[in-house]
């Protein structure tokens, strides 16, 4: 058997990572333990929730340590098993790591099939491909004629979710870097329009310039970036938009502004899955009769209490109601005429 | 019949309002026209929204314009009516405004039922009750067990989201100002916990005592303050946790940094009704199948396209990775070995 190579994570990154935060190694093939199959690694995947992994900070999977394999996809044959249906041949893909050999648990690998390209299962049927998939059904829940808008459009989530929301009947826009992704993304993935984000000197330009390919506005956002297009597509989003956060490349090696609380904001509810949803009672009145049905008698009961705090007559309205807003006030403020 | 007498917005206010923002203004009693009806009013109902009515700026709601009665709901008696289904001497319901009598239209109006004091239609069974019950099972999804944070407790959202979550099992944590409230808050409201965001200093003050009165981190935090609650609470939110964005009154007067993105981006989730959903695929592998099912006869038949960005051998994945990070890459990038 020839060695095997993998590279390590030499030190942690400073902002953008650079060659000397990598190790190359060389040691022998390892063997399979029970259970376990090894890998001869034919393909490998890069993705940017990697960069995340470099630093030694809670995430929602562990950071890799000083001198460790760094971890990552691959695909490749199967050169020695120890696992019910895996035989030696067989095409297999599993979190290899950054390696030319790897030892896999079974139970985290997947048999591939052999008339199709293996390293397809690393980006259009892969993590990148599913992630689009899944994202766009459930948390953008596209609907025919609304408006996509979508950054990094010519990587691997971004032009699925642009080809699944195009067939949704949607009116798809590429964000992307340069005019030659640009042509990408509207000839090779059928973007309606696609705007170049280094084209615009900030976040404002590109708004405007959204704005005109984007007429009837925004519904879904697919956020992948944060920063600059984050900041030129919120204020042109629809009532009810819907933004599924899958990550937030441009923020990964750091945030300008220390004091800027929005990227921590976004971190938390990408790494938490938080959902938050703005709602405004006027949009729900029909479901009045409903709660009128269920809560009255509760209330006249004592079940739920209720506190009032009752001042005296139309000209004390100002001076509640400036009270109100500095919590001056205990349980519902109202004014007795 | 008496004067009328209703009270305007004089001028914009700069942050907080003051006294001189507001005018008295009085009139002859209006007389309804076909389908209208004039409400005698009891009771005002004074809430937070109206600070953004204020502004002259596009909100989810025409802001008043200056010289116009202020906006609001209010109770009463029905003192004439041109209008079916409502007759003098009815109680009634409706926006009429910071004002002793006002015209309403019948379809905006509402009788009330003689057997419930008026006044509870402008809190627990009015408006702010109905935002706390809808939007509680609705974007809060509770799940018994669970532990639910809201501020302004003591208010009548607050109160009502409390005492719903509690009813459903959930731990409810309420924050609330001063010392009198935090008591009113689990002897009245029945919070199994209450701090006082006025005795810690900063976000991190509260947090920390936050973490000791929820173990078991947070799983919804009902938003209705913004600023230094929010800051608070975000890093203790659970996986999977939900975060109904209700209103910012920390926020209403305006913001100390106007650097501070946050606020803005709060301000679009609410104004726009924003469905902001972070997401992981680690947790939706279970799906696959049906991904592998649908996807990969797309992609094969170039019905889906991809492109895959290769370099090759073992030694290219850091140059290639970092290459990536700053969108070196186009399409899929993988590395062959």
């Amino acid at each position: 058997m020839t060695d095997m190579q993998r590279i390590t994570l030499a030190r942690r990154p400073k902002g953008d990572p650079v060659p000397e935060d990598f190790s190359l190694k060389t040691g022998p093939v390892p063997e399979p333990g029970d259970g376990e199959i090894v890998i001869e690694v034919s393909h490998l995947s890069l993705d940017p929730y990697m960069r995340g992994r470099m630093d030694d900070v809670k995430s929602y999977a562990p950071s890799v340590g000083l001198g460790e394999t760094m971890t990552g996809q691959g695909v490749g044959r199967v050169i020695a098993s120890k696992a019910e249906g895996f035989a030696v041949g067989d095409l297999a893909t599993g979190m290899t790591g950054w390696a030319s050999h790897a030892i896999v648990k079974a139970t985290e690998a997947r048999v591939l099939p052999a008339e199709i390209p293996s390293s397809l299962f690393l980006g259009a049927l892969g993590m990148p491909g599913f992630t689009a998939w899944t994202g766009l059904r459930k948390f953008g829940r596209p609907k025919a004629g609304e408006t996509l808008v979508v950054a990094a459009a010519t990587g691997p989530v971004g032009a699925m979710v642009g080809q699944l929301a195009k067939a949704a009947g949607l009116r798809t826009i590429a964000i992307a870097g340069g005019p030659e992704k640009c042509r990408i993304a509207t000839e090779t993935f059928g973007f309606d329009a696609a705007l170049d984000h280094r084209a615009y000197e900030d976040a404002s330009a590109l708004r405007t310039a959204l704005a005109e390919v984007a007429p009837d506005g925004v519904d879904i956002y697919w956020e992948n970036v944060g920063g600059k297009v984050l900041e030129a597509v919120l204020p042109l989003m629809n009532v009810g938009g819907r933004i599924p956060v899958c990550g937030m490349i441009s923020w990964y090696g750091g945030v300008e502004d220390a004091d800027d609380r929005l990227p921590m904001l976004w971190r938390s509810v990408l790494v938490k899955r938080l959902h938050v949803s703005g709602f405004i009672i006027f949009d729900h009145w029909d479901e009045y009769p409903e709660f009128l049905a269920e809560v009255p008698t509760k209330v006249l009961s004592g079940e739920i209490k209720h506190l009032e705090d009752v001042a005296q007559g139309l000209h004390a309205m100002p001076t509640a109601f400036i009270a109100m807003l500095k919590g001056g006030n205990t349980g519902k403020q109202i004014v007795a005429l």
